[in-house]
Protein backbone atom coordinates (compact mmCIF):
# COMPACT_ATOMS: atom_id res chain seq x y z
CA UNK A 1 0.00 0.00 0.00
CA UNK A 2 1.34 3.50 -1.33
CA UNK A 3 0.21 6.86 -1.16
CA UNK A 4 1.10 9.20 -4.29
CA UNK A 5 -0.52 12.55 -4.41
CA UNK A 6 -4.17 11.84 -3.72
CA UNK A 7 -4.40 7.92 -5.00
CA UNK A 8 -3.98 5.33 -2.55
CA UNK A 9 -2.13 2.30 -4.58
CA UNK A 10 -1.86 -1.04 -3.67
CA UNK A 11 -0.39 -4.32 -5.37
CA UNK A 12 -1.08 -8.26 -4.87
CA UNK A 13 0.03 -11.01 -6.81
CA UNK A 14 -1.47 -14.63 -5.89
CA UNK A 15 -0.03 -17.82 -7.03
CA UNK A 16 -1.41 -20.82 -8.35
CA UNK A 17 -0.85 -23.45 -4.94
CA UNK A 18 -0.09 -20.73 -2.49
CA UNK A 19 -2.42 -18.29 -2.32
CA UNK A 20 -5.29 -20.36 -3.82
CA UNK A 21 -6.26 -24.13 -4.62
CA UNK A 22 -5.94 -25.33 -7.71
CA UNK A 23 -9.09 -26.75 -7.65
CA UNK A 24 -11.09 -23.32 -7.07
CA UNK A 25 -13.36 -22.55 -9.17
CA UNK A 26 -11.59 -19.66 -11.53
CA UNK A 27 -14.05 -17.11 -11.06
CA UNK A 28 -13.43 -17.42 -7.47
CA UNK A 29 -10.06 -16.93 -7.97
CA UNK A 30 -10.72 -13.41 -10.03
CA UNK A 31 -13.05 -12.28 -7.02
CA UNK A 32 -10.40 -12.58 -4.57
CA UNK A 33 -7.64 -11.06 -6.24
CA UNK A 34 -10.54 -8.16 -6.73
CA UNK A 35 -11.33 -8.34 -3.11
CA UNK A 36 -7.34 -8.57 -1.87
CA UNK A 37 -6.86 -5.47 -3.30
CA UNK A 38 -9.96 -3.81 -2.76
CA UNK A 39 -9.84 -4.47 1.11
CA UNK A 40 -6.20 -2.39 1.02
CA UNK A 41 -8.18 0.34 0.14
CA UNK A 42 -11.06 -0.45 1.99
CA UNK A 43 -8.43 -0.24 5.04
CA UNK A 44 -7.73 3.60 3.75
CA UNK A 45 -11.36 4.94 3.33
CA UNK A 46 -10.22 5.09 -0.30
CA UNK A 47 -12.72 5.04 -3.55
CA UNK A 48 -11.91 2.54 -6.24
CA UNK A 49 -10.66 4.49 -9.25
CA UNK A 50 -8.41 1.93 -11.79
CA UNK A 51 -7.09 -1.15 -11.80
CA UNK A 52 -4.06 -2.68 -13.98
CA UNK A 53 -4.35 -6.77 -14.27
CA UNK A 54 -0.83 -8.25 -15.11
CA UNK A 55 -2.19 -11.46 -16.24
CA UNK A 56 -0.33 -15.01 -16.92
CA UNK A 57 -1.59 -17.71 -19.63
CA UNK A 58 -0.98 -21.33 -19.78
CA UNK A 59 -3.31 -22.18 -23.07
CA UNK A 60 -6.24 -22.87 -21.00
CA UNK A 61 -8.78 -20.86 -22.91
CA UNK A 62 -11.85 -21.75 -20.31
CA UNK A 63 -9.83 -21.61 -16.96
CA UNK A 64 -8.81 -17.80 -18.04
CA UNK A 65 -12.08 -17.06 -19.57
CA UNK A 66 -13.76 -18.12 -15.91
CA UNK A 67 -11.31 -16.26 -13.67
CA UNK A 68 -11.43 -12.75 -16.19
CA UNK A 69 -15.90 -13.28 -15.54
CA UNK A 70 -15.11 -13.00 -11.40
CA UNK A 71 -12.75 -10.46 -12.15
CA UNK A 72 -15.11 -8.63 -14.12
CA UNK A 73 -17.79 -9.35 -11.59
CA UNK A 74 -16.13 -8.04 -8.51
CA UNK A 75 -15.27 -5.04 -10.47
CA UNK A 76 -18.36 -3.92 -11.67
CA UNK A 77 -19.92 -4.70 -8.08
CA UNK A 78 -17.99 -1.60 -6.93
CA UNK A 79 -17.10 -0.06 -9.68
CA UNK A 80 -13.85 -0.13 -10.81
CA UNK A 81 -12.24 0.01 -14.10
CA UNK A 82 -10.27 -2.03 -15.86
CA UNK A 83 -7.29 0.58 -17.40
CA UNK A 84 -4.97 -2.08 -18.43
CA UNK A 85 -2.25 -4.44 -17.63
CA UNK A 86 0.14 -7.07 -19.32
CA UNK A 87 -0.62 -10.49 -20.07
CA UNK A 88 2.29 -12.60 -20.78
CA UNK A 89 2.58 -16.56 -22.01
CA UNK A 90 3.47 -19.03 -19.16
CA UNK A 91 5.74 -21.97 -19.78
CA UNK A 92 3.50 -25.18 -20.07
CA UNK A 93 2.68 -26.66 -16.67
CA UNK A 94 4.42 -23.38 -14.57
CA UNK A 95 2.13 -22.33 -11.81
CA UNK A 96 -0.04 -19.27 -12.91
CA UNK A 97 1.00 -16.08 -11.01
CA UNK A 98 -1.16 -13.41 -11.70
CA UNK A 99 -0.95 -9.60 -9.87
CA UNK A 100 -3.40 -6.78 -9.78
CA UNK A 101 -2.34 -3.34 -9.01
CA UNK A 102 -5.66 -0.90 -7.65
CA UNK A 103 -5.52 2.50 -7.44
CA UNK A 104 -8.29 4.46 -5.64
CA UNK A 105 -9.07 8.31 -4.55
CA UNK A 106 -7.89 8.64 -0.95
CA UNK A 107 -10.33 10.66 1.48
CA UNK A 108 -9.11 13.47 3.10
CA UNK A 109 -7.55 11.78 6.09
CA UNK A 110 -6.17 8.55 5.40
CA UNK A 111 -5.64 6.43 8.71
CA UNK A 112 -2.05 4.42 8.53
CA UNK A 113 -1.67 1.22 10.79
CA UNK A 114 0.56 3.89 12.88
CA UNK A 115 -1.65 5.88 14.30
CA UNK A 116 -3.19 4.31 16.80
CA UNK A 117 -2.76 5.52 20.32
CA UNK A 118 -2.61 3.99 24.20
CA UNK A 119 -6.27 3.63 24.88
CA UNK A 120 -7.94 3.59 21.34
CA UNK A 121 -10.32 0.80 21.32
CA UNK A 122 -9.56 -1.75 18.78
CA UNK A 123 -13.06 -2.34 16.59
CA UNK A 124 -13.33 -5.60 14.73
CA UNK A 125 -15.71 -5.01 11.65
CA UNK A 126 -16.93 -8.07 9.81
CA UNK A 127 -16.56 -12.07 10.68
CA UNK A 128 -13.76 -13.73 10.95
CA UNK A 129 -13.01 -17.00 10.70
CA UNK A 130 -15.69 -18.32 8.69
CA UNK A 131 -13.10 -18.08 5.91
CA UNK A 132 -10.67 -19.76 7.31
CA UNK A 133 -13.48 -22.94 8.42
CA UNK A 134 -14.12 -22.58 4.75
CA UNK A 135 -10.82 -23.50 3.30
CA UNK A 136 -10.77 -26.18 6.28
CA UNK A 137 -13.69 -27.86 5.30
CA UNK A 138 -12.67 -28.07 1.49
CA UNK A 139 -9.23 -29.32 3.00
CA UNK A 140 -11.45 -32.15 3.93
CA UNK A 141 -13.78 -32.33 0.81
CA UNK A 142 -12.96 -30.42 -2.08
CA UNK A 143 -16.62 -30.79 -2.50
CA UNK A 144 -17.61 -29.18 0.35
CA UNK A 145 -20.59 -26.46 0.11
CA UNK A 146 -22.02 -23.72 2.18
CA UNK A 147 -21.90 -20.49 3.85
CA UNK A 148 -18.51 -20.83 4.95
CA UNK A 149 -17.29 -22.30 1.74
CA UNK A 150 -18.86 -19.53 -0.08
CA UNK A 151 -17.16 -16.69 2.33
CA UNK A 152 -14.03 -18.26 1.67
CA UNK A 153 -14.60 -18.28 -2.36
CA UNK A 154 -16.24 -15.10 -2.32
CA UNK A 155 -15.42 -12.32 0.29
CA UNK A 156 -16.46 -8.81 0.82
CA UNK A 157 -14.28 -6.17 0.87
CA UNK A 158 -15.84 -3.44 2.92
CA UNK A 159 -15.56 -0.66 0.74
CA UNK A 160 -18.87 1.76 2.83
CA UNK A 161 -17.54 1.13 5.67
CA UNK A 162 -13.79 2.02 5.73
CA UNK A 163 -14.98 5.22 4.07
CA UNK A 164 -17.29 5.90 6.95
CA UNK A 165 -14.56 5.03 8.94
CA UNK A 166 -11.52 6.79 8.24
CA UNK A 167 -11.98 10.35 9.01
CA UNK A 168 -12.55 8.92 12.69
CA UNK A 169 -9.78 6.62 13.01
CA UNK A 170 -6.60 6.73 14.81
CA UNK A 171 -5.37 4.03 12.92
CA UNK A 172 -7.17 0.92 10.59
CA UNK A 173 -6.07 -1.90 8.68
CA UNK A 174 -7.40 -4.82 7.10
CA UNK A 175 -7.40 -8.46 8.63
CA UNK A 176 -6.81 -10.17 6.26
CA UNK A 177 -3.76 -12.64 7.88
CA UNK A 178 -5.47 -13.28 11.49
CA UNK A 179 -7.06 -11.14 14.09
CA UNK A 180 -4.02 -11.67 16.61
CA UNK A 181 -0.99 -10.95 14.26
CA UNK A 182 -2.75 -8.16 12.31
CA UNK A 183 -3.91 -6.69 15.20
CA UNK A 184 -0.34 -6.94 17.05
CA UNK A 185 0.88 -5.24 13.70
CA UNK A 186 -1.14 -2.15 14.46
CA UNK A 187 -0.18 -2.18 18.23
CA UNK A 188 3.58 -2.57 17.24
CA UNK A 189 3.29 0.23 13.99
CA UNK A 190 1.71 2.22 17.17
CA UNK A 191 4.28 2.00 19.74
CA UNK A 192 1.66 0.60 21.99
CA UNK A 193 0.32 -2.32 23.46
CA UNK A 194 -2.44 -4.26 22.75
CA UNK A 195 -4.96 -6.34 24.40
CA UNK A 196 -7.76 -8.79 23.38
CA UNK A 197 -10.62 -9.91 24.22
CA UNK A 198 -11.46 -13.56 22.30
CA UNK A 199 -15.07 -13.74 24.26
CA UNK A 200 -15.59 -10.03 22.17
CA UNK A 201 -15.56 -12.12 18.67
CA UNK A 202 -19.01 -12.23 17.63
CA UNK A 203 -18.63 -16.22 15.44
CA UNK A 204 -21.16 -16.76 12.35
CA UNK A 205 -23.94 -19.54 13.30
CA UNK A 206 -21.89 -21.24 10.97
CA UNK A 207 -18.87 -21.16 12.14
CA UNK A 208 -20.36 -22.25 15.51
CA UNK A 209 -22.09 -25.17 13.83
CA UNK A 210 -18.84 -26.15 12.23
CA UNK A 211 -16.43 -25.39 15.10
CA UNK A 212 -18.30 -24.57 18.01
CA UNK A 213 -17.98 -21.75 20.76
CA UNK A 214 -15.51 -22.84 23.13
CA UNK A 215 -11.57 -21.09 23.44
CA UNK A 216 -10.26 -23.24 20.79
CA UNK A 217 -12.76 -22.31 18.24
CA UNK A 218 -12.37 -18.58 19.11
CA UNK A 219 -8.50 -19.01 18.75
CA UNK A 220 -8.94 -20.87 15.40
CA UNK A 221 -11.30 -17.89 14.37
CA UNK A 222 -8.50 -15.24 15.40
CA UNK A 223 -5.51 -16.72 13.65
CA UNK A 224 -7.12 -18.54 10.18
CA UNK A 225 -6.48 -15.34 8.28
CA UNK A 226 -8.43 -14.95 4.60
CA UNK A 227 -11.04 -13.15 6.67
CA UNK A 228 -11.28 -9.17 4.69
CA UNK A 229 -12.45 -7.35 7.89
CA UNK A 230 -11.49 -4.20 8.97
CA UNK A 231 -9.68 -3.42 12.24
CA UNK A 232 -9.53 0.40 13.59
CA UNK A 233 -7.91 1.86 16.76
CA UNK A 234 -10.77 4.99 17.50
CA UNK A 235 -10.72 7.18 20.30
CA UNK A 236 -12.91 5.39 23.17
CA UNK A 237 -15.39 8.71 23.42
CA UNK A 238 -16.04 7.57 19.32
CA UNK A 239 -19.32 5.24 18.82
CA UNK A 240 -19.02 3.50 15.50
CA UNK A 241 -22.34 2.57 15.96
CA UNK A 242 -23.33 5.63 15.33
CA UNK A 243 -20.95 6.32 12.36
CA UNK A 244 -21.74 3.10 10.64
CA UNK A 245 -25.20 3.46 11.20
CA UNK A 246 -27.29 1.85 8.58
CA UNK A 247 -25.11 -0.39 7.12
CA UNK A 248 -25.61 -4.01 8.61
CA UNK A 249 -22.12 -5.81 9.86
CA UNK A 250 -20.98 -7.35 12.82
CA UNK A 251 -18.74 -4.59 14.78
CA UNK A 252 -17.20 -5.38 18.06
CA UNK A 253 -15.02 -3.75 20.67
CA UNK A 254 -12.53 -6.50 20.77
CA UNK A 255 -9.67 -5.17 22.97
CA UNK A 256 -8.09 -1.88 23.35
CA UNK A 257 -4.19 -0.39 22.94
CA UNK A 258 -1.80 0.14 25.74
CA UNK A 259 0.88 1.65 26.93
CA UNK A 260 4.32 -0.09 27.00
CA UNK A 261 4.59 -3.09 24.83
CA UNK A 262 2.72 -6.37 25.98
CA UNK A 263 0.48 -8.09 24.51
CA UNK A 264 -2.23 -9.59 27.21
CA UNK A 265 -4.84 -11.84 25.33
CA UNK A 266 -8.36 -12.60 27.61
CA UNK A 267 -11.58 -14.38 27.27
CA UNK A 268 -14.46 -15.33 29.91
CA UNK A 269 -12.48 -17.56 31.26
CA UNK A 270 -9.34 -15.55 32.28
CA UNK A 271 -6.14 -15.14 30.42
CA UNK A 272 -5.59 -16.81 27.29
CA UNK A 273 -1.77 -18.07 26.82
CA UNK A 274 -0.92 -16.59 23.23
CA UNK A 275 -0.35 -19.29 20.49
CA UNK A 276 2.24 -19.93 18.84
CA UNK A 277 1.15 -19.20 15.79
CA UNK A 278 -0.93 -16.00 15.41
CA UNK A 279 -2.10 -16.05 12.09
CA UNK A 280 -0.68 -16.32 8.26
CA UNK A 281 2.94 -15.58 8.04
CA UNK A 282 4.23 -15.26 4.86
CA UNK A 283 7.19 -17.19 3.75
CA UNK A 284 9.27 -13.85 3.20
CA UNK A 285 12.12 -12.47 3.99
CA UNK B 1 -0.41 1.85 -20.94
CA UNK B 2 -3.43 3.56 -19.33
CA UNK B 3 -4.56 7.11 -18.46
CA UNK B 4 -6.41 8.30 -15.35
CA UNK B 5 -6.33 12.31 -14.65
CA UNK B 6 -3.12 13.40 -15.42
CA UNK B 7 -1.34 10.11 -14.86
CA UNK B 8 0.07 7.27 -17.38
CA UNK B 9 -0.08 4.08 -16.22
CA UNK B 10 2.27 1.41 -17.09
CA UNK B 11 2.71 -2.23 -15.75
CA UNK B 12 4.60 -5.16 -17.54
CA UNK B 13 5.25 -8.86 -16.68
CA UNK B 14 8.13 -10.82 -17.67
CA UNK B 15 8.81 -14.59 -17.05
CA UNK B 16 11.91 -16.69 -16.60
CA UNK B 17 12.27 -18.17 -19.95
CA UNK B 18 10.07 -16.47 -21.63
CA UNK B 19 11.29 -12.80 -21.70
CA UNK B 20 14.66 -13.37 -20.52
CA UNK B 21 17.10 -16.33 -20.25
CA UNK B 22 17.64 -17.76 -16.80
CA UNK B 23 21.73 -17.46 -17.51
CA UNK B 24 21.28 -13.47 -17.82
CA UNK B 25 22.51 -11.51 -14.75
CA UNK B 26 19.77 -11.08 -12.15
CA UNK B 27 21.24 -7.61 -11.97
CA UNK B 28 19.84 -6.96 -16.21
CA UNK B 29 16.57 -8.87 -15.17
CA UNK B 30 16.02 -6.44 -13.09
CA UNK B 31 17.25 -3.18 -14.92
CA UNK B 32 15.23 -4.19 -18.35
CA UNK B 33 11.93 -4.69 -15.79
CA UNK B 34 12.62 -1.35 -14.89
CA UNK B 35 13.36 -0.40 -18.30
CA UNK B 36 10.92 -1.60 -20.35
CA UNK B 37 7.92 0.25 -18.05
CA UNK B 38 9.99 3.49 -18.50
CA UNK B 39 10.38 2.94 -22.44
CA UNK B 40 5.93 3.07 -22.00
CA UNK B 41 6.28 6.67 -20.29
CA UNK B 42 8.98 7.65 -22.81
CA UNK B 43 6.36 7.00 -25.57
CA UNK B 44 4.12 9.39 -23.77
CA UNK B 45 6.18 11.86 -22.80
CA UNK B 46 5.40 11.37 -19.16
CA UNK B 47 7.85 12.24 -16.10
CA UNK B 48 8.03 8.71 -13.79
CA UNK B 49 6.67 9.36 -10.64
CA UNK B 50 6.78 5.83 -8.81
CA UNK B 51 6.46 2.59 -9.16
CA UNK B 52 4.92 -0.49 -7.36
CA UNK B 53 7.05 -3.99 -7.60
CA UNK B 54 5.61 -7.35 -7.49
CA UNK B 55 8.06 -9.82 -6.77
CA UNK B 56 8.54 -13.48 -6.62
CA UNK B 57 10.76 -15.57 -4.58
CA UNK B 58 12.02 -19.17 -4.86
CA UNK B 59 14.54 -18.79 -2.14
CA UNK B 60 17.27 -17.96 -3.73
CA UNK B 61 18.55 -14.78 -1.53
CA UNK B 62 21.69 -14.34 -3.97
CA UNK B 63 20.15 -13.91 -7.47
CA UNK B 64 16.72 -11.92 -5.67
CA UNK B 65 19.44 -9.54 -3.92
CA UNK B 66 21.42 -8.91 -7.70
CA UNK B 67 17.75 -8.62 -9.13
CA UNK B 68 17.20 -5.75 -6.40
CA UNK B 69 20.10 -3.93 -7.06
CA UNK B 70 19.26 -3.72 -10.87
CA UNK B 71 16.48 -2.57 -10.14
CA UNK B 72 17.14 -0.21 -7.25
CA UNK B 73 20.01 1.23 -9.92
CA UNK B 74 17.81 2.17 -13.28
CA UNK B 75 15.46 3.64 -10.27
CA UNK B 76 18.14 5.85 -9.05
CA UNK B 77 19.25 6.82 -13.03
CA UNK B 78 15.49 8.10 -13.39
CA UNK B 79 14.47 9.29 -10.29
CA UNK B 80 11.38 6.34 -9.97
CA UNK B 81 10.75 6.26 -6.13
CA UNK B 82 9.75 2.49 -5.57
CA UNK B 83 6.20 3.00 -3.32
CA UNK B 84 5.34 -0.44 -2.46
CA UNK B 85 4.07 -3.81 -4.12
CA UNK B 86 4.42 -7.15 -3.02
CA UNK B 87 6.49 -10.08 -2.19
CA UNK B 88 5.05 -13.37 -2.75
CA UNK B 89 6.72 -17.10 -2.20
CA UNK B 90 6.91 -19.34 -5.42
CA UNK B 91 6.63 -23.47 -5.60
CA UNK B 92 10.28 -24.85 -5.78
CA UNK B 93 10.72 -25.17 -9.19
CA UNK B 94 8.63 -22.72 -10.72
CA UNK B 95 10.06 -19.92 -13.27
CA UNK B 96 9.81 -16.40 -11.56
CA UNK B 97 7.52 -14.27 -13.05
CA UNK B 98 8.44 -10.38 -12.38
CA UNK B 99 5.75 -7.45 -12.37
CA UNK B 100 6.15 -4.03 -12.13
CA UNK B 101 3.53 -0.89 -11.87
CA UNK B 102 4.62 2.46 -13.22
CA UNK B 103 2.72 5.74 -12.80
CA UNK B 104 4.13 8.61 -14.26
CA UNK B 105 3.18 12.42 -14.51
CA UNK B 106 1.03 13.14 -18.09
CA UNK B 107 2.45 15.84 -19.99
CA UNK B 108 0.03 18.29 -21.09
CA UNK B 109 -0.69 16.58 -24.73
CA UNK B 110 0.10 13.10 -24.46
CA UNK B 111 0.16 11.26 -27.93
CA UNK B 112 -1.21 8.57 -28.56
CA UNK B 113 -0.66 5.39 -31.33
CA UNK B 114 -3.83 6.19 -33.26
CA UNK B 115 -3.36 10.18 -33.76
CA UNK B 116 -0.95 9.42 -37.18
CA UNK B 117 -2.52 11.11 -40.51
CA UNK B 118 -1.05 10.29 -43.92
CA UNK B 119 1.61 12.97 -45.46
CA UNK B 120 3.07 12.82 -41.29
CA UNK B 121 6.88 11.36 -41.27
CA UNK B 122 7.79 8.58 -39.36
CA UNK B 123 11.32 9.50 -37.20
CA UNK B 124 13.24 6.41 -35.24
CA UNK B 125 14.92 7.45 -32.48
CA UNK B 126 17.37 5.40 -30.93
CA UNK B 127 19.63 2.07 -32.59
CA UNK B 128 17.45 -0.93 -33.45
CA UNK B 129 19.00 -4.29 -33.63
CA UNK B 130 21.96 -3.87 -31.43
CA UNK B 131 19.80 -5.75 -29.08
CA UNK B 132 18.71 -8.57 -30.91
CA UNK B 133 22.44 -8.86 -32.40
CA UNK B 134 23.13 -9.11 -28.98
CA UNK B 135 20.58 -11.86 -27.98
CA UNK B 136 21.91 -13.91 -30.88
CA UNK B 137 25.40 -13.79 -29.73
CA UNK B 138 24.34 -15.00 -26.45
CA UNK B 139 22.44 -17.75 -27.56
CA UNK B 140 25.32 -18.83 -29.70
CA UNK B 141 27.44 -18.62 -26.39
CA UNK B 142 26.23 -17.35 -22.64
CA UNK B 143 29.87 -16.32 -22.56
CA UNK B 144 29.24 -13.95 -25.18
CA UNK B 145 30.21 -10.20 -24.26
CA UNK B 146 30.40 -6.65 -25.85
CA UNK B 147 28.39 -3.41 -27.23
CA UNK B 148 25.48 -5.70 -28.54
CA UNK B 149 25.25 -8.06 -25.48
CA UNK B 150 25.18 -4.74 -23.08
CA UNK B 151 23.11 -2.82 -25.83
CA UNK B 152 20.50 -6.45 -25.05
CA UNK B 153 21.27 -5.75 -21.07
CA UNK B 154 20.73 -2.48 -20.50
CA UNK B 155 18.39 -0.78 -22.96
CA UNK B 156 18.07 3.04 -22.06
CA UNK B 157 14.73 4.48 -21.96
CA UNK B 158 14.63 7.43 -24.21
CA UNK B 159 12.86 9.38 -20.97
CA UNK B 160 14.26 13.22 -22.42
CA UNK B 161 13.74 12.61 -26.08
CA UNK B 162 9.98 11.52 -25.60
CA UNK B 163 9.06 14.70 -23.04
CA UNK B 164 10.80 16.73 -25.77
CA UNK B 165 8.97 14.90 -29.24
CA UNK B 166 5.33 14.55 -27.34
CA UNK B 167 4.35 17.79 -27.53
CA UNK B 168 4.91 17.90 -31.70
CA UNK B 169 4.15 14.37 -32.07
CA UNK B 170 0.72 13.29 -34.01
CA UNK B 171 1.32 9.58 -32.55
CA UNK B 172 4.13 8.11 -30.89
CA UNK B 173 5.06 4.26 -29.36
CA UNK B 174 8.32 2.46 -28.11
CA UNK B 175 9.33 0.22 -30.82
CA UNK B 176 9.83 -2.92 -28.42
CA UNK B 177 9.04 -5.52 -30.69
CA UNK B 178 10.57 -5.00 -33.79
CA UNK B 179 10.25 -1.60 -35.93
CA UNK B 180 8.30 -3.05 -39.02
CA UNK B 181 5.60 -4.75 -36.38
CA UNK B 182 5.65 -1.53 -34.81
CA UNK B 183 5.40 0.83 -37.41
CA UNK B 184 2.69 -1.19 -38.64
CA UNK B 185 0.34 -1.30 -35.44
CA UNK B 186 0.71 2.84 -35.30
CA UNK B 187 -0.11 2.57 -39.31
CA UNK B 188 -3.31 0.79 -38.66
CA UNK B 189 -4.42 2.27 -35.33
CA UNK B 190 -4.09 5.56 -37.19
CA UNK B 191 -6.02 4.49 -40.11
CA UNK B 192 -2.91 4.94 -42.36
CA UNK B 193 -0.77 2.98 -44.62
CA UNK B 194 2.85 2.62 -44.57
CA UNK B 195 6.30 3.26 -46.10
CA UNK B 196 9.14 2.39 -44.73
CA UNK B 197 12.83 2.96 -46.31
CA UNK B 198 15.41 0.09 -44.56
CA UNK B 199 17.72 1.74 -46.27
CA UNK B 200 17.10 4.86 -43.64
CA UNK B 201 18.14 2.73 -41.37
CA UNK B 202 21.39 4.12 -39.12
CA UNK B 203 23.08 0.55 -38.05
CA UNK B 204 25.89 0.82 -35.22
CA UNK B 205 29.11 -0.13 -36.33
CA UNK B 206 29.17 -2.90 -33.53
CA UNK B 207 25.83 -4.41 -35.33
CA UNK B 208 27.32 -3.88 -39.12
CA UNK B 209 30.87 -5.63 -37.56
CA UNK B 210 28.65 -8.75 -36.18
CA UNK B 211 25.92 -8.84 -38.80
CA UNK B 212 27.00 -6.75 -41.71
CA UNK B 213 24.63 -3.94 -44.02
CA UNK B 214 23.32 -5.82 -46.58
CA UNK B 215 19.03 -5.95 -47.05
CA UNK B 216 19.61 -9.38 -45.17
CA UNK B 217 21.19 -7.55 -41.79
CA UNK B 218 18.49 -4.66 -42.55
CA UNK B 219 16.11 -6.86 -42.04
CA UNK B 220 16.91 -8.27 -38.92
CA UNK B 221 17.38 -5.20 -37.51
CA UNK B 222 14.10 -3.85 -38.22
CA UNK B 223 12.03 -7.38 -37.12
CA UNK B 224 14.58 -8.29 -33.68
CA UNK B 225 12.66 -6.22 -31.29
CA UNK B 226 13.98 -5.71 -27.56
CA UNK B 227 14.97 -2.32 -28.81
CA UNK B 228 13.71 0.29 -26.48
CA UNK B 229 13.51 2.76 -29.61
CA UNK B 230 11.08 5.60 -29.96
CA UNK B 231 8.75 6.19 -33.31
CA UNK B 232 6.96 9.16 -33.68
CA UNK B 233 4.74 10.37 -36.47
CA UNK B 234 5.16 14.13 -37.12
CA UNK B 235 4.10 16.78 -39.45
CA UNK B 236 5.94 17.04 -42.54
CA UNK B 237 7.59 20.59 -41.69
CA UNK B 238 8.23 19.68 -38.00
CA UNK B 239 12.24 19.16 -37.77
CA UNK B 240 13.06 17.26 -34.47
CA UNK B 241 16.63 17.50 -34.97
CA UNK B 242 16.00 21.40 -34.25
CA UNK B 243 13.21 19.83 -31.18
CA UNK B 244 16.56 17.43 -30.26
CA UNK B 245 19.66 19.83 -30.48
CA UNK B 246 22.13 18.78 -27.69
CA UNK B 247 20.66 15.49 -27.14
CA UNK B 248 22.81 13.16 -28.79
CA UNK B 249 21.10 9.95 -30.53
CA UNK B 250 20.62 8.51 -33.54
CA UNK B 251 17.46 10.52 -35.14
CA UNK B 252 16.72 8.85 -38.47
CA UNK B 253 13.72 9.76 -40.62
CA UNK B 254 12.70 5.91 -41.65
CA UNK B 255 9.34 6.76 -43.58
CA UNK B 256 5.70 7.94 -43.91
CA UNK B 257 2.22 7.50 -43.29
CA UNK B 258 0.39 7.35 -46.18
CA UNK B 259 -3.49 6.67 -47.53
CA UNK B 260 -5.01 3.74 -48.01
CA UNK B 261 -3.70 0.18 -45.78
CA UNK B 262 -0.89 -0.51 -47.85
CA UNK B 263 2.74 -1.54 -46.08
CA UNK B 264 5.16 -0.70 -48.85
CA UNK B 265 8.83 -1.91 -47.71
CA UNK B 266 11.81 -0.12 -49.92
CA UNK B 267 15.46 0.15 -49.93
CA UNK B 268 17.90 1.46 -52.26
CA UNK B 269 17.89 -1.51 -54.59
CA UNK B 270 14.06 -0.95 -54.72
CA UNK B 271 11.13 -2.38 -53.07
CA UNK B 272 11.37 -5.06 -50.44
CA UNK B 273 9.01 -7.57 -50.14
CA UNK B 274 7.52 -8.06 -46.50
CA UNK B 275 9.20 -10.81 -44.38
CA UNK B 276 6.80 -13.28 -43.03
CA UNK B 277 7.64 -12.09 -39.73
CA UNK B 278 7.56 -8.52 -38.77
CA UNK B 279 8.61 -8.77 -35.41
CA UNK B 280 8.54 -10.42 -31.91
CA UNK B 281 4.58 -11.50 -31.84
CA UNK B 282 3.69 -12.27 -27.99
CA UNK B 283 1.87 -15.61 -27.75
CA UNK B 284 -1.22 -14.45 -26.95
CA UNK B 285 -5.26 -15.07 -27.87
Amino acid sequence: MALLGDLVLTHDTIVEGVHYLPTDPPESVGWKLGAVNLSDLAAKGAVPAGALLSLTLRGDDLWEERFLSGLEQIFEHFGLPLLGGDTVALPAGAPRVLGLTVLGKAAAHVPSRSGGKAGDRLWLIGPVGDSAAGLAQLSASPKATGLLVDTYRRPIPLLTIGALLAPHAHAMMDVSDGLLLDARRLATASGCGLRIDLSALALSPSFRAARGNDRAARLFAATGGDDYALLAALPAETDPLTILKGTAVNIMAVGELTRGGAFVLVDDLGPVPLPERLGYEHDLP
